[in-house]
């Protein structure tokens, strides 16, 4: 029997780490493995350029899992710099052109996997595509943002959108030495949470320098004779000189190919795929990472949720079936952490719009207490807010902003709410205590306590 | 109507709990309440003696959450210095012994909360009684260990037991420029761990400089001719100079009280109670705090677990129970965390004697990553060893060695524990990532996966 030929589309974690999986499971003589990948790089850390541009990290080696060679070394057929333009579903194969020839062929798969993950929103604006203004999302795009810092003399930095690569690369160019003005259309930075947990990231960045200016919407970006940006104008005519412009707006999935091709998209342009990561209606086609929609599980909706521990999940999960294994990948609860300097930064579950937009009543609770025992040496502030729902008191979403040791307290909750927990029982968790850790009622179980007599005076 | 009375006897975590928790719901024209307490302090954080006496904190005044002034100006009659010596259950009431002046009354209740503590265990030996021989259990044994401290020349000091407590002190100790030796019965120190993963702490702490001494069986205390300790001897004859000792070998709870007074103990000589604190089959006693029992909800057995944190969990309860409200403690899953030094370490669930001791199969797999992404800055490593059940592959505990993060992550394993999860769910579990925070994949979770193969591999 001749070898059966898997193609994946896009070199890094879901298509790399289904590809690897994949390899482990079936050899050469059983499996062929085609990996296309339209960048220089594979297996990448996307999420570590804000600290290779802040300078903890030395280089983009370092945040490479797994080079093109190792892969090959594999026995996976990776060609780099090679972008598949059509996939013909019905006649099983894509097409592909090499970017630095020009040339194009067509590969034929009996399983294919689509893992072309995100790119980030461009707005379609004057001078958007002006030197020195750049997106953050690939490891080209973070080469690029260097040779510019490096070549040009930079003093001023301008970061439009204030999400998590926002607010990691305002961190990023200040801790550089940049003045850093952050342009962002909301009410509050860290739109990921609510407005009111959002002001304390918002006094954060203020103490740490960065300006913040809310309620911005960029029009264009000035440019000098050269073409080189200059400044960031706003719809209401504030000018913000730059000598570099950072896009950190957000990323939408990179689904032109799968939209072409008739597959299933999801309300936010997301690949719909099953629990099996099987994109909807297609026996022989997978897809996984920052190009699907995946269930949350406490909306009972899909979301596009573009995160590298999803990703390398979904890789798993889609490696096990490519491989004729079994694996299933449940769904999220959408925890994200991040930080800006000291402050950690952290959610999961639904905000207030989300559980409005899910169509459940809600109360909350909002506490601050301490990362460790108050009296331990280094005390810092923690404040946490708690969603629960009305009549059950079910978990609905926790936020948290604080010191060190903040961020991943939130896992407590990403856990309870996957166990479908209400916050009576996370009031009798059995968490860590000991002074330099936490103080003796740790703040998300303060937290739920308070939730608790909320949902009790809220009533039926 | 006359107002009813509540006797607490015990003036720390779970009976201050108690009172402040009943006072709340029902003022003095209703409930009276009058608590007893042996020592001079209130409502104090035993766990945080150790970094009192490491300087880490200034005095005991700052590990005092509320004083007995505090207490009586909410209405609380409290008496300090004053130990319940008689315990008459079929005439409600309790005989009471004020320790300066040796006087003694009897007090009747309608309500009582047995919130007696525990007592360090002092085993019967030769100069046990000398002078500069120190429990750290309260606050007046940590001002005891200081007046030594300061009144001494002390240049070595032997700690006897390696448990928290133990191995707290010991840093504490090292701290202050003394050698440390630690003398300990055990293969490894930390016997809440599995000897592998105490095998960790041993090694940290040796390069910390603590010397530790395994299978030493204290025989005697060696004193000078004023009856001051001089060195420690073990049966097998040697002889480790000492300045100061102190004792960490375990406490056991303080039930004499009880047992006298026909109150039903569990194996470890602790209180038993019902899930709303209520000492079986005694409608009109609670206890609460390190006197009880406890249930685990993973081995379905009674323990013995004296931690701060589960005391005012109990006190809350029973504050609500004697205050005519509603609530339970459904039981614990054993979390512990501590630290010494900069090395973090963590349990919950059961250790390998635990799961065979409850008659459990299992099999375990211990995975060693780093706390940070790898490549971020400061990355230390972190061990996780999970066991997990034959067959069905549910979670039957964690342990975790590593630096900074690595401890309440513990608290992941403890939710799940709860909610009673498999290890094929641990490895989908929605956790924060972010490179200052986790690698991609989060410790926890790579532990999980691996007790997933070994699960499989070890069938039915």
């Amino acid at each position: 029997m001749a070898a059966e030929r898997l193609v994946v589309v896009g070199g890094d974690a879901a298509g790399m780490s289904a590809a690897s999986q994949a390899r482990r499971m079936k050899g050469p003589a059983e499996l062929e493995i085609v990996a296309f990948e339209r960048g220089h790089f594979t297996s990448y850390s996307a999420c570590g350029i804000p600290y290779w541009i802040g300078g903890q990290v030395a280089g983009p080696d370092a945040l490479i899992a797994r080079t093109p060679e190792e892969h090959r070394a594999r026995g996976i057929d990776l060609r780099t710099r090679t972008e598949v333009v059509e996939l013909d579903v019905a006649g099983q194969r894509v097409r592909a052109r090499e970017l630095d020839s020009g040339a194009e062929s067509w590969t034929g798969y009996d399983r294919l996997v689509l893992a072309t993950g995100a790119r980030p929103v461009r707005p379609r604006l004057p001078g958007i595509g002006a030197h020195g203004v750049h997106g953050v999302q690939t490891l080209d795009d973070g080469r690029r943002l260097m040779d510019t810092l490096e070549r040009r003399e930079i003093r001023r930095a301008v970061v439009v959108g204030a999400g998590y690569i926002g607010v990691e690369m305002a961190e990023a160019l200040v801790s550089r030495g940049y003045e850093v003005t952050v342009l962002h259309r909301g009410v509050q930075p860290m739109a990921t949470l609510d407005p009111d947990m959002g002001a304390l990231v918002h006094e954060a960045m203020n103490r740490m320098g960065i300006r913040t200016v809310a309620g911005a919407e960029v029009a264009k970006i000035l440019t000098d004779e050269e073409g080189r940006a200059i400044a960031v104008a706003t719809a209401s005519g504030e000018e913000y000189p730059a000598d570099v412009v950072v896009l950190g707006i957000g990323v939408e999935p990179r689904t032109a190919l799968a939209r072409a091709a008739g597959l299933p998209l999801g309300e936010s342009g997301g690949i719909l795929t099953d629990l099996s990561m099987r994109v909807r209606g297609h026996e022989d086609i997978w897809s996984g990472g920052d190009c699907v929609e995946v269930m949350d599980l406490v909306s009972g909706r899909t979301r596009h949720i573009p995160l590298g521990t999803h990703a390398n999940k979904h890789g798993q999960v889609i490696g096990a079936g490519v491989g004729g294994g079994y694996a299933t990948f449940p769904g999220v609860v959408g925890t994200a952490v991040s930080k800006v300097c000291d402050l950690e930064i952290a959610r999961t579950g639904l905000r207030e719009r989300d559980a409005l937009a899910a169509g459940l009543r809600f109360v909350t609770a909002t506490i601050t207490s301490t990362n460790t025992a108050g009296y331990y040496p280094g005390a810092t502030e923690m404040t946490v807010k708690m969603l629960a729902e009305r009549r059950t008191g079910r978990l609905l979403g926790v936020q948290i902003v604080g010191g060190a040791g903040s961020a991943k307290r939130v896992d407590v909750a990403a856990v309870a709410l996957t166990a479908g927990m209400t916050v009576d029982q996370v009031v009798s968790l059995d968490l860590g205590y000991a002074p330099p850790f936490s103080p003796v009622w740790d703040p998300v179980l303060v937290a739920a306590r308070k939730a608790v007599t909320a949902v009790r005076s809220a009533g039926a």
